[in-house]
């Protein structure tokens, strides 16, 4: 999957580089772009891709050589690669598929269409394209799709030196090296890890090194399922056999961390550890009662003094509420409502932070974008809330100003959603700590002023 | 850190175990507990120790030999692991510790208590002891807590042959073989895979087969950027280098996915793969916003149609809102603060399951054990609730009325929270997917029940 191939190349010294020189040469390009991107390393280009338009990632994809433009589709976002893979012409397009692991060439063509598809398919090598035909009919969460068949493999009677020698002349060719896997009339009977077949004299026998009887696991098991397994017995990788026990492929373990990466994102995984939860968190049962709740009791308690917020706004409009009775029917939609809307949008933005998708000098994009969903969705849920509201028997001024009051809270909390986690990424505080609270606190109390507002305005009693 | 030492056992064929057996086995003893322990891998008895009490876990280690134990201890929970070395006698314990890599001897010693500690500091390898001592003086989220010192290292002027020749001497002793570590007066200068050191000729001089100025971390650079950094670059392990380029370290892949897993549980990536949010989903401004507004909808409206059962029970109890308004300004506090102490255990228990720390039969002593955390945390919160309600200037009866009904809610929707993952898991519905919309459901609505219903005994105005 990986193979020697990762080629050399100019870069900085940062481990994740900012890549902020680039936004200036795309604007200028040619030789600028050129220079540009040659200070940085093609797995760096590849992961800000993310960031950009495909109109940019083209563009830079066109000033490497296809070397390096696929060690850049490598780290690159599937999704993205899938459309910049979708947008060069065929013949490009197959020399860059080309050097692409099988698992990738598998996700990137997973995700072009049809047509694309069937030319790609029609150019490419047709070994791969069965391999690839093969792996794709299997679900994303499953091994099947992850694993790649071109590993290193041994016949039962032969030797570590004989397994080097086959690791030599296909060096180009296998993916996963981590482990020898030694089969009989195809069956996976044993393993034995590369370092124990480096170091062993070239004519000792697998039979001999190799551990008998290894843990494989199915094309159908889940991504999660061989992830724990891996983990468990610390493996670097998993084969993968069929039901007959023969050995099909098998699963590096860094594939299976992408997946849990890109899943949780990064910063997460430094703040979890940071606050000790990970080594320092005890298994469920063996956690004191006494711990369980003074753990829960700060956040409890936090939530629920940002939440008084609204016994104030309520106490506020006491007269409205003693004259129309039915308005306190509503209150916990609304809140809900605006709660589960800016929860959405906090979650979607720290994620993307996280992932580097977004960027705290993004903020004007991210919110313009935010506030338009919260709009559309906004329309959407007042509708149904109209109808719903005139089911319960209320009548229609009030149903139109629940209708109304939905909108404006759903963009209110988009927006807010939006703005909290960039603001807080900015002046240093962790998104994941202070979103809650800021959410419940600024959304449930202000939802609440905006929606006696617009009931002052269209309900005729209030007038 | 997973040397070569991984014990042959008697073992079950299936991937994950259930060791339901050992269950039984533990009530009688004796000879029938060495039987069926002799029936699982040590590591997958290792991973089961977390549902278990420390005393079973003791005598489980007590029938394996020491390389058995040792092999257990290198899956089991670092909390877990550390009560049971600090359990055992101490030249025992030592020897347990002997046989864990650095990374887990560092794990288990900062987590035992300061006595043990330096009674373990005392019987330990000197070179261990320091190695140790060193790396536990980095906080838990960094790479230096995480790294060992035992790398396959070489000079500069060294042998492709030399350097395996090294990795065969030593190779008890050193714990990341996935790649070699080129140095020059103690400064990395370079690296070269395993794969590639094993099939060059013996002779071949290491800096022509190195990478050259190759991606290393600090002792203090964040876990999760390790990770992102060995993801984007497709790493078996990543060098740590000290301030003035001095190698000091490395760190596997397969440590950084630990921490991963640890935190995400693997039914959420399971689920998340199925779901196909790891490679079908795009980077955040490359997803269409109509994409965006459809895949938000289904489940605002979801949990709209939920909370909409909140509008049902306060239109029931209108004559009682009319009475005593300030009822009113209590709804958004006791419905958010159910909500989120229901919230805490429905993922407290998700992530139990996940990782195997809770099982579906376990569901007694879970309940009992939320019941009664909801009971201590709706005493708490009660109390404050009063004297806020109090401040807020409403009568001591509605007071009082406020305070009871906090500690039912926080009581019922622990019952709640703690039974709906367990019912899904049962039924075979994904936990992460139903929580949320029947917590709403089930705990907004009848704790706005409840609360009428206390506030009929306890208000006079309303009997």
């Amino acid at each position: 999957m990986h193979g020697p191939d990762e080629p050399e190349h100019a870069h900085s010294a940062v481990p994740i580089p900012d890549l902020s020189e680039l936004d200036h040469a795309l604007r200028s390009g040619g030789p600028e772009l050129r220079a540009a991107v040659a200070k940085y390393r093609p797995a760096d280009l590849g992961r800000d891709l993310s960031r950009r338009t495909i109109d940019a990632g083209l563009r830079i994809l066109h000033v490497l050589d296809k070397r390096h433009a696929a060690a850049m589709l490598r780290s690159t976002h599937p999704v993205v690669a899938a459309q910049l893979i979708a947008r060069c012409d065929c013949a490009h397009a197959v020399q860059l598929l080309d050097f692409l692991p099988t698992d990738q060439q598998v996700a990137v063509l997973g995700l072009v269409d049809a047509a694309k598809r069937a030319e790609l398919d029609a150019a490419m090598d047709p070994a791969d394209r069965e391999h690839v035909k093969r792996l794709l009919a299997f679900p994303e969460g499953v091994v099947g799709r992850a694993m790649t068949p071109k590993l290193w493999r041994a016949e039962l009677g032969s030797t570590a030196g004989a397994a080097l020698e086959e690791l030599r002349a296909h060096r180009e060719d296998i993916e996963v090296a981590a482990n020898l896997y030694i089969v009989d009339a195809g069956k996976l009977v044993g393993v034995a890890a590369l370092r124990e077949v480096a170091i062993a004299p070239p004519e000792a026998l697998l039979a001999d090194l190799m551990k008998r009887d290894p843990i494989a696991v199915q094309e159908t098991t889940g991504r999660g399922d061989a992830a724990e397994i891996v983990r468990t017995h610390d493996f670097l990788s998993l084969p993968v056999v069929d039901p007959a026990g023969k050995l099909v492929g098998a699963v590096r373990v860094d594939d299976l961390l992408d997946a849990a990466l890109d899943h949780l994102g990064t910063g997460q995984l430094n703040q979890a550890a940071v606050q000790g939860k990970l080594a320092g968190r005890a298994p469920y049962f063996q956690t004191s009662l006494l711990r369980v709740v003074r753990s829960r009791l700060t956040w409890l308690i936090l939530l629920f003094v940002a939440e008084t917020a609204t016994g104030t706004v309520l106490r506020y409009f006491e007269d409205e509420l003693a004259k129309v009775v039915a308005l306190s029917f509503f209150v916990p939609l609304l809140i809900g409502t605006g709660g589960n809307a800016g929860s959405q949008t906090v979650s979607t933005i720290i994620r993307a932070l996280a992932l580097g998708e977004v960027r705290v000098r993004d903020v004007g994009r991210v919110v313009v974008r935010e506030v338009t969903a919260g709009v559309l969705l906004g329309i959407l849920l007042g509708v149904i809330a109209f109808f719903r509201a005139l089911l319960w028997g209320v009548d229609y001024q009030l149903a139109m100003c629940v209708a109304v009051t939905i909108l404006c809270v759903c963009t209110w909390a988009n927006a807010v959603g939006a703005t909290i986690p960039l603001v807080a990424q900015k002046v240093g505080i962790d998104p994941t700590v202070v979103s809650a609270p800021l959410i419940t606190t600024l959304v449930d109390a202000s939802g609440l002023f905006i929606y006696f507002t617009v009931a002052h305005f269209m309900i005729a009693e209030l007038r």
